[in-house]
């Protein structure tokens, strides 16, 4: 079963990189653009049929390994 | 409005990125994993309170700038 995660930088957390890409667009003509934040997607398929645990697992790995709950948010998506 | 943007590499593309962390993940003791794929996110607040203008918006953008649409697909989410 495939889970989806999004993480994200918290509120607070200053992203530069999204700044980056925020003036590059400016510079393409995208004049109209208030902020932008950039944030990573994985996409994990674990054999596991229950689509509840399968959350489950894929919260875990978010909390030990792909977020960094110091300045990152996790969101885990269901099937897509 | 915020919209939010996924960028995931397209099917047959190799994601070394992604099995990378899926090793990480089995040597943590998350055996069963069949396939991690890694992505990006975009949150853009554009200036623009029609959604479906908004995510015009950040259509054009994810084909002129955020995805290489060579080995990259994009999916539009809206407001979160």
């Amino acid at each position: 079963m495939k889970i989806s995660a999004i993480i994200t930088l918290k509120k607070d957390v200053l992203d530069p990189q999204g700044k980056v890409i925020q003036q590059a667009l400016d510079g393409m003509g995208f004049k109209n653009v208030d902020e932008v934040r950039q944030g990573k997607y994985f996409e994990i398929d674990v054999k596991e049929n229950d689509p509840k645990k399968a959350q489950e697992i894929v919260e875990e790995m978010c909390k030990k390994l792909l977020a960094n709950l110091v300045i990152e948010n996790y969101k885990i998506i269901g099937t897509q």
